[in-house]
């Protein structure tokens, strides 16, 4: 549960309880449902309330600050219906805190010791406001402050031993739920489900308890579809082990259907999966981009290391760029030919292995008699004919240039090269 | 309420909450609580009871995809008591979208089509899933696609309009509520809290009701701080006249007290600064991208009608490249000298009036003795001598990247022009 009107207003983002989820998770507990809410009382008590009804723990975060719209320790008061008192050992670790970086502590800061009779203090190593264990009944609320690095700390030291010896009182195993991405380019989500459709199936169908694995399918960004796999294991070790068994057979039952569309694992982007091709053959790459206007090269050099392989763009975004530096001949520049020139000229003009180019058509306007979408891609190599690739993509002209990109790299990663391993 | 296993696993992050709190906030609709719940039905549809027993309205985000787990429309089913009906419209409008694609439409999609009986369709535009108007009682849920441009779309075609009908009937609008974004660069959050303070506190102080317009100051993103003024009026017009005035007044205290700092209104990217200023000289503009790997250009090219203006630009990343390419004299490649060897080369290469360049160091190791964070730009221009400027920036790799591309910017549109006009 996040605390605060500028999450409501849209002002901040709410970064905690991604993090919170994830290391959730890794700790082989399940997380069931996120709330945020403004700074209001009757508001913040009702979201306490609907939570502790639906779940056995509450981890809140923000409220605890010293100003007036901080009120998520009364309201912890008014759920657990017992007074606030002053906790001394708090008030103390505030003075040293102030003293330790010089300054006095302002009146206004000693509300941050106030905590609900009958709740236990995780003691803050950061910043003022001590986070609080709070027992509801046989269920629980951790209110620690919403400042990211002071919340993440009182995680780790408080809350989640204090969330493993509950489990373990219930009798309830502590392992571990671990995910992985599998990440494709070139398949619908759709096309991902049917693929994968019978071996989703044997999964649920498996007697005896609830399935080894789940699978789920992402489609959120637009770097193609991801393919999730969730297993439950009593530790890291039997997961990973789980895991790569679900990994090689999902990569064999995609790769038998469709190729290779696997491109990257977990948070490996298409310029990773490019880095990997590129710099395990020994080459160096050139590009010339018209089209996507640079961003295939700003995102290579994300790659850590990429100076050792990327030599540079040449973005010729005018036509005359075109013709004079990288030597097309004049005519129309939306098409394979102009492609297959730009990718030469790029290899030339940069000194690179391999050249690759992106021209192409972000609209509004149709160019050189194409619509909107419409891309080619040139590829050139020592020892081989230059080649060059079209295809259409949807969307404005930001996603166009977004999906050029994405797809001329996975084409340079296809045809270059084999998948990276996970 | 966002929907989905990901978003508990914190596997990705929830930007459309974030993103309709501030639409909302804009609209003058009150958000009280966000949710966020996985792929299970028993949670969606209590996720669901809770969010309609505290608020008139919900906007659900996600779960209307083609697979198993999607499972938002049976959801909503459940809690609106009616059955699911297959909807031929959005049939047809989804084999229409899979065929100017060129592509079969798999049978799966069909489930996309399934509305609950008595529920009402937005069109899609951009995706297949259509979004659903879904009445309960005399409150309602809008349902909308996970992906960020599918719901931000469909949130201004269809729920922002049947919000403010659902509004009037109740005789709740009584006017507009108006914001506008005045953007800087330049100045830091409190920097503008001082400097605008006696303009704030005066008023504030103004007798007979609320402020005419507040305040505030916006530091998420990291395109510079934002002032956002928010005025209530009867009208669009009467608001637009009461932002006309404080924009005015905003402009003069901060020109006044730090000079050119505004570089943009609403959604006016420095791209678009850039654009204006270049573009209404009769100017062209030539890059040399070495730290920065062509991300400036992409930014560039988003501005519709940049070939007009904007030639290319050369990413030098290799460091032959920008002795070889851009004539750089050999020796330290971040430094004024190699800044402004790369402005004059951009010019002459790209054949342009303006030639920017960046260099630097984006970390983590240093480079030619300069820490991460160093930027040096060149400005070349005919009938002026060339210039270099340099400044540090903090962050990673990618964050060195961005705020280096957006000062460079700033500084062309300092140097060559004026601000843009609102």
């Amino acid at each position: 549960m996040a605390v605060g009107t500028e999450l409501l207003l849209g002002q901040i983002a709410d970064t905690n309880s991604k993090w919170l989820g994830e290391h959730l998770a890794a700790a082989g507990v399940a997380s069931h449902f996120h709330q945020a809410v403004g700074d209001n009382h009757e508001r913040i008590v009702l979201a306490f309330r609907t939570a502790l009804a639906r779940s056995d723990g509450v981890i809140v975060c923000g409220g605890l600050g010293p100003t007036h719209d901080d009120i998520t320790r009364e309201a912890i008061a008014e759920v657990m219906n017992v007074p606030l008192h002053r906790d001394d050992s708090a008030v103390e670790a505030m003075r040293t805190m102030f003293s330790s970086r010089g300054r006095e502590m302002p009146q206004s800061n000693l509300r941050q010791a106030d905590v609900p009779d009958g709740s236990a203090i995780i003691p803050q190593t950061k910043g003022t406001a001590p986070g609080l264990i709070c027992p509801v009944g046989h269920k629980v609320i951790y209110a620690v402050p919403g400042v990211p690095y002071e919340m993440s700390d009182m995680f780790e030291r408080g809350i989640l031993p204090d969330l493993r010896r509950r489990m373990t009182e219930r009798g309830e195993t502590t392992g571990v739920i671990v995910s992985r991405v599998i990440r494709t380019w070139g398949m619908s989500e759709s096309g991902l489900a049917e693929t994968l459709a019978d071996h989703i199936d044997a999964l649920d169908a498996l007697p005896a308890g609830p399935a080894p694995a789940t699978i789920a399918f992402l489609a959120s960004g637009i770097e193609g579809i991801k393919v999730r796999v969730t297993v439950r294991a009593d530790d890291d070790e039997s997961a990973a082990r789980l895991l790569d068994a679900q990994e090689t057979e999902i990569r064999r039952i995609l790769s038998e259907a469709a190729g290779d569309v696997v491109f990257g694992i977990d948070d490996q982007a298409i310029e990773d999966a490019v880095a990997a091709t590129v710099s395990s053959r020994g080459l160096t790459l050139g590009l010339a981009e018209s089209l996507t206007g640079g961003l295939a090269a700003s995102r290579l050099v994300n790659v850590p290391g990429a100076s050792r392989w990327f030599r540079g763009s040449v973005v010729s975004y005018a036509s005359e760029v075109k013709f004079e530096v990288l030597g097309v001949p004049e005519g129309p520049v939306v098409s394979g030919e102009a492609a297959r020139a730009m990718a030469d000229g790029a290899r030339r003009v940069l000194g690179a292995d391999v050249g690759l180019s992106i021209t192409g058509v972000a609209g509004p306007e149709t160019q050189d008699e194409q619509p909107p979408g419409t891309v080619f891609v040139g590829l050139a190599r020592a020892g081989h004919d230059t080649e060059s690739f079209s295809f259409n993509v949807p969307g404005d002209r930001e996603r166009v240039r977004q999906y050029a990109t994405i797809a001329a790299l996975d084409l340079l990663r296809r045809t270059v090269g084999g998948p990276i391993s996970g």
